[in-house]
């Protein structure tokens, strides 16, 4: 299924024998099937043109095989070769800028010494005013220990931190809040806990991030028992979010209810188990999940600890057992939040009429789509060059711009239904379709629509936060 | 010694009766002792004009003394008053930006998912591309656990970030890093070092701030032996290395060598022991150090413990006993990093010919400038608006550059002493005075030249990270 993408995005820059020849540069990448994207000439002298010519590749063998492919065009040679998205990431991603210039003594009396002391003692006699007088109130920490990073795995702190990053750009982009990356070279969930409980004042809510299951569960209910401030983990919450908003909009495609449908959840680690509780807390009709001994609860999984035993007593009513090919059996909705290649066409043909399938592991969905959309109504994935994008970013942004704003302590489930609820309704009825049933992260109604949901949630319940 | 500053500038906007009494206006806040900075026509309407007018004050009171001698001019009256430094402050000083601007779905695939997993496996291979590849080589930690604060003392975690944010500010202000506020939730040293050890994965540098003596030198010594990356306490080594490069251009100005001075130095907090210890490390002549209880050694202080003890251990060859009187009896050089008003005119007399005075304490020194100006050769303080200001601004920029540019992985006394020389060495002989031997923060050849020369001797010891 691999294909050309921007996370391959290459360019190359090509010295020509003579500029009629730069037609064939383009058909020389076509026919090593990459994709060009962008030709522009550096150096259009007679004697001897430059162009770069950038085109997505698969994968890094693609990219050698394009660079061989323009130095098969006679009297061509490349001459340098750059990953644009390594170039992207060269110093990091990320700045902290000042909102004023300072340019005089003035204005340094005024941002430092002597005139913040001022600030300093009207935040010390009353800790609310650090909301107003300090960038607490629209600055967010991004914290990971690096154990389960996107699907790389336990790669520790350092390497997590370009994820990080990246997700602070999103957080600036889609929220205008100064997120920060905190990368904590631990994975003893009580150091865990206390360092981030220790870093906690300078934040007004605390985004966990790709942290491994279970610790996540414990560190996160630990934290949220601590502070006076959010704490929500995204991958469990986050990914629950945008699952129930998809799955309320694929339901209005096949014209059926949420109380009705049985869905099977494939994976029950973080995203599996917030989602599995958030579908019952929105009063769906049965979930069957599913972990790599099977269905929950099974003969071998009779001991289980915390979430997971949380799930096996309230999932699978009928107390089914088996596997996921049992599970499917009837089935309205696949919800597959595991790896790569997990089901096929007997696992699909099983299921109920108007079948729903959500596949998606990253890079590489469950099943592929091309195939579930032969034999279900609608077809979900995480990826991008697909139709019917489920991506965390839809969520995140604006749950947390929500609680800034209303100056929320937690972000409660009530909350997350009510984000759910009015990212599904950013898609209208006259443009809902099998194809279309989640917004584009970039429209620009979804975030104040799922951060006026939560805000109004949370104000509504009287949720605020006490002091700063 | 008060008088009107920027740390108290207001804007009041006042509607007046006609605007022929503009001119009144200025008027009255002169007589009133306050200072206009600025005066703009908000409405030039004929009916009923409005302006506002900025002045600087000294204090609230005085704020309040300069609205009653507006409201005084006939038929004027103040509709509003602005403290321009709370409004300064209003959400925060600092922002977290985006080096790119994720506009398309390019965009995000190279800067998010998919695409960073290259770069974050590239980085698990080998950590040191965490330089390159994030925001680690040029972002430095503001750390503090708010315990001694300015001059405010222990006001906690939350009431100082105003003044990490201004530290942020002033990094990059001056050297185009990256700063970012850690205000820490315990005053425990055992939770500080492995709390600021477990966040240092994102950061090429730590500066340590307003952390109270002794606390501070056990952090500093615990950090500095666990980490792969500088760890700097502004307060101490920042402080050393301004009032180093002050005295060598006092010293210039006098024509006194710094071998056959002695210096007395009052205070031996963090600021005074880093102080004495590099004066000591450059050849000082003699030390005498004097702390509430007295000169050191002293009968009191037979039971010192850290770096007291290493003071008095290393100070006062003579073993002269008794209190500030007795100390500056021939001395040739005053520092003070003490509190206010802590000498006068009698101890100033019995100092040696050409005597040097350096009442740093703020924002009150420890010694009338004007007094101290009619019976010293150079006279120095901590303020803004006197001559010759010893600021730690000339320094710590150009440290943090200059380190993080060598990649260094300490920063040590030698460099802290190239710091200073090349300081002293930006004012050149034919400017040099008694009252201008420091250069101004703005004056854009310090950091350069204390960068350049830091990263000469980090390169030439051979300190750099062996990782990222």
């Amino acid at each position: 299924m691999a294909s050309p993408s921007a996370s391959y995005s290459t360019t190359m820059r090509v010295v020509l024998a003579d500029m009629k020849e730069i037609g064939r540069l383009t058909g020389a990448v076509h026919e090593a099937r990459g994709v060009v994207m962008a030709l522009d000439v550096v150096d259009g002298s007679l004697s001897q043109p430059v162009v770069d010519i950038t085109c997505n590749a698969i994968d890094e063998v693609h990219v050698e095989a394009l660079v061989a492919a323009l130095e098969g065009v006679a009297g061509s040679r490349v001459r340098a070769v750059s990953d644009r998205t390594f170039l992207l990431h060269l110093g990091g991603k990320i700045e902290v800028t000042s909102k004023s210039p300072l340019r005089t003594r003035e204005e340094l009396s005024m941002a430092y010494t002597p005139g913040v002391a001022r600030v300093c003692r009207a935040i010390a006699a009353d800790p609310a005013n650090a909301r107003n007088l300090t960038i607490k109130r629209n600055a967010v920490a991004v914290v990971t220990d690096g154990s389960a990073v996107l699907g790389l795995g336990n790669i520790g702190p350092e390497a997590a931190l370009p994820v990080m990053e990246g997700k602070a750009m999103l957080f600036k982009r889609f929220a205008d809040i100064n997120a920060w990356p905190v990368c904590i070279g631990t994975q003893d969930t009580t150091e865990l806990v206390r360092t981030i409980e220790l870093i906690a004042p300078v934040y007004g809510a605390i985004n966990l991030e790709d942290i491994a299951a279970p610790r996540c569960f414990e560190v996160e209910q630990e934290l949220r028992d601590r502070l006076e401030i959010p704490v929500f983990h995204d991958d469990q919450h986050g990914t629950a979010i945008v699952i129930l908003a998809a799955l309320t909009n694929a339901l209005r495609v096949v014209g059926k209810a949420l109380s009705e449908v049985t869905v099977v959840v494939l994976g029950v680690g973080a995203a599996g188990v917030a989602t599995i509780k958030l579908l019952l807390e929105e009063g769906v009709g049965e979930v069957r999940a599913v972990d790599r001994s099977g269905l929950l609860p099974g003969r071998s999984n009779a001991r289980l600890m915390g979430a997971k035993a949380w799930v096996a007593e309230n999932t699978n009513p009928l107390r089914l057992t088996g596997g996921l090919s049992e599970a499917m059996v009837g089935a309205d909705v696949f919800i597959g939040v595991s790896g790569p290649n997990m089901l096929g066409r007997e696992e699909l043909s099983v299921m109920a009429p108007e079948a729903i399938v959500f596949a998606l592991a990253n890079p590489d969905p469950e099943v592929d789509p091309e195939l579930a959309r032969t034999m279900a109504a609608v077809v979900a994935t995480g990826r991008s060059d697909e139709p019917n994008q489920i991506n965390n970013v839809l969520a995140f942004p604006g749950v947390f711009r929500g609680a800034l704003d209303a100056n929320a302590r937690k972000i409660t489930n009530a909350m997350e239904i009510a984000a759910a609820r009015a990212l599904a309704a950013v898609v209208p009825d006259d443009e809902l379709s099998p194809g279309y049933i989640m917004p584009s992260v970039f429209n620009p109604g979804v975030v104040p629509a799922v951060a006026g949901a939560v805000a109004d949630v949370a104000t509504a319940s009287g949720l605020m936060c006490s002091t700063g």
